[in-house]
């Protein structure tokens, strides 16, 4: 493992690329959404052992919901919690139930040559961690907005996110918190079809 | 790979076990609820390369809807259908949002020596058949009634199954299927707390 030390203060991950930041047990990282409009896939790997990671179908178990809301914890596969939300001054409407984009997603949306995707921000900011995992967990979709209706299809609406709107993770052990600035240029699920940056800030 | 040859015919996985059947592209599995109240966690699996793998996230991706109908595929991770749903004579309630029951829930649930579940099942069911993973894919809770509601929690309730309804899926490619009698015994999510042998037919 290459950068376990403390990562306090500000960062940036680029438009349409991914980053692994180290948030110590105690800490907490604050998601900014910048412009307003730009999804967030994220995910958590235990820093010490990644085959323990943040799991959607074990969160929403845990808090018998299909969000995540202030005072929920986002679970690990082996049931313990990762991430805590602490605060969300966003309208809290946050995805946990689709896919991050991946390569055969585009090309089935007719790209022809390389996407950049969330699935490979994952892995290349883990990479850039040191890290690597054999398989891409479900990811949490922070500021996606995604509604679930009665007849239990689900729509897909651009983010209702305002500029400088924020979540706060607090971590409930050490993690390498993955973001990725979702890639999707094609549909609106990030607004205007243009990734932005996204900023966050690790805190005490 | 021990048990790739067709696997025509009926059989059983016992109560509160698991079972790796190996289908066919253009087979078709029937499961089916012999006594109406079994959820059966079910996962599938590229047979030449396990590392493609059933997503409930990526199902719920391409069929825009939080269970699965006729006429729906369930994708890989690499966003190729696996198994199409053709049939279904139950209900049509099925769950892809709650992670399959392992060692850590029931020990949350006060457990104190070793108790079934699903995840183990699954892995036991693979070993079984020559395969491992390492990790545990979110599984299709056929049968499994949780349903969501407009405030975006969900409830857990009992299977509305009737004896001898079932669930019929083509396979895609060349699959194992892996499938677990829930072995949970304390809440009701199996109806009366007490798991039952499910039945399968692999059909030309």
């Amino acid at each position: 493992m290459m950068t376990t030390a403390s990562q306090i203060g500000p960062g940036m991950v680029p438009a349409a690329h991914g980053k692994a930041v180290h948030v110590a047990r105690g800490q907490s990282i604050r998601i900014i959404s910048l412009h307003g409009t730009q999804v967030v896939d994220t995910w958590a790997f235990n820093a010490d052992d990644p085959s323990e990671f943040m799991s959607m179908d074990h969160t929403r178990s845990v808090n018998s919901r299909i969000t995540v809301a202030v005072g929920d914890s986002c679970m690990s596969n082996r049931r313990r919690p990762m991430l805590h939300v602490t605060e969300d001054t966003s309208p809290g409407i946050h995805d946990t139930l689709l896919c991050p984009c991946n390569r055969q997603l585009y090309e089935q949306l007719g790209c022809t040559g390389y996407h950049r995707n969330c699935e490979d921000n994952m892995h290349e900011g883990l990479a850039d961690a040191g890290l690597a995992v054999p398989f891409t967990p479900a990811a949490l979709n922070i500021f996606m907005n995604v509604p679930v209706h009665a007849d239990r299809t689900l729509s897909r609406l651009v983010p209702e996110t305002k500029p400088g709107d924020f979540i706060r993770l607090r971590a409930e052990m050490d993690v390498f918190v993955v973001m990725s600035s979702c890639p999707q240029d094609i549909t609106t699920i990030n607004g205007d079809k243009t990734p932005r940056e996204v900023h966050y800030v690790v805190e005490e």
